[in-house]
């Protein structure tokens, strides 16, 4: 049986325990994926160090991740966030098991540690960064977990190819795990209703999007939901059934997303019959 | 093959790059087992807290866990040192896997949330403590990773019997593991070379230790020295082959406890015989 790849946001305003308490009765094999970005910026806050986003020369917006900062993201995404996950799991009966994606090399990927930024509109230069962009992904010990019945729980780093952590994008991870895995679908849960069409209408979701007509979506979706359609529509190309995107606030939303809530990217009709 | 299980302290003063590098060349199954009390202990300083440890009515001592400090207690045992263990090994060639032992239910234990303690000469009681003994051991995760050639590195929490980590001891933790694995040799690093003779004459290393003799030894051990020499004979008495406790800073730490340095605990001759 196809898995699901399951990915949850690290964002605010989530109920973990609620969301964590309804997937853990999912009766099918399936890999939760997860971040920690909120709870990334409260410890660093705490240790008093305050968090860095960079803007590239392309444009896209990443967090700094020096390697003070890479020790503060391995404690929570894969301290307190990842294990307070595996906790609640089997709390609720799903034989939970918490990886990070150096753990069995799961992922692979190449370290960009001089990075082009614009500071204050003018080019630089900036070091020592530990992040990078997947390269590879080796599903051995994630196929023996779900063959077993595990339910594996997997958050970045990767690891680069001269062995160091390096920080890559959750939804990224979710995304060629899915393709890696063939997933059935790659449910991607956050704190909005998928795809508006008008943001300030939380009932405009656009229930479906065919990825021949990708380009009229992307342009309606603001910040990081074009890239999460972006994304979508990448993985739906490259052999994954289905994309959903969809609240994770809702009384039973896993329930909810597979039978027809959120936005739900899909190869269009014609090419799939 | 009988794995070895491989215990390493969470002490400062050990060099933990170089003792990784050797130990990912040892080519036979086995497990580590680490603490991070060190590093949980700068933690919370950083964070403005001062780590509790509490005296109990029977003469033990150990840390006081709340919620605050489990969050803090994962954050360091399974983020920062778990996971820069792992990148470690995998640098040096081992396909390292790291677990806590709440992934896959592999430790289940007894939480005992209220203790009763001395402080300052008085008896008190304490409530909302994180902590507990090992009760069960689940080897199945562990051996299917063995079986299929990743090296588990494993570190507490395990979790209660109604769900919630617990803080357990990492030496007991290591001695149950290699008793439920029925591990050939339990090997017990410490920045220490094995139980000394004289405390202030580093070159006294008690060589071999008969279990039917252990009293004599008991007796010439201060401190937390006296609770691995009493656990080593206990893991010998529940069928583990031999536990070493042995110097992690030896040049090459393993196959020098291995080929006999630091304290060899085993059972007696005859019983062997």
């Amino acid at each position: 049986m196809r898995p699901l790849v399951i990915k949850l946001g690290g964002s605010a305003g989530i109920d973990l325990e609620h969301f964590l308490s309804t997937l853990a009765q999912l009766d099918r094999p399936y890999v939760l994926v997860h971040g920690a970005n909120v709870e990334l910026d409260s410890l660093m806050r705490r240790v008093g160090l305050e968090p860095r986003l960079v803007t590239s020369s392309s444009g896209q917006v990443s967090r700094y991740t020096d390697e003070t900062t890479m020790d503060l993201f391995l404690m929570t995404y894969c301290g307190k966030v990842n294990k307070r996950i595996v906790e609640t799991l089997q709390r609720h009966g799903a034989n939970a098991v918490g990886l990070s994606a150096l753990d069995g090399g799961i992922v692979r990927g190449r370290r960009q540690a001089r990075i082009r930024i614009v500071d204050d509109g003018k080019p630089k230069v900036l070091d020592g960064d530990y992040a990078g962009s997947i390269e590879s992904v080796d599903v051995r010990l994630i196929c023996l977990l779900l063959q077993n019945g595990y339910v594996p729980v997997l958050t970045p780093p990767a690891l680069s190819h001269d062995g160091v952590a390096i920080n890559v994008d959750g939804d990224k991870l979710a995304m060629e795990l899915a393709i890696a895995l063939g997933a059935e679908k790659l449910l991607v849960f956050s704190n909005t209703a998928g795809l508006l069409e008008r943001l300030d209408d939380p009932h405009s979701t656009v229930a479906k999007i065919e990825i021949d007509r990708i380009d009229e979506y992307v342009s309606m979706a603001q910040g990081r939901m074009k890239k999460k359609v972006l994304a979508a529509a990448d993985a739906v190309r490259r052999g994954v059934g289905e994309v959903i995107l969809a609240d994770a606030n809702r009384d039973d939303a896993i329930a909810d997303a597979l039978g027809g809530e959120g936005t739900h990217i899909k190869g269009s009709d014609h090419a799939v019959g």
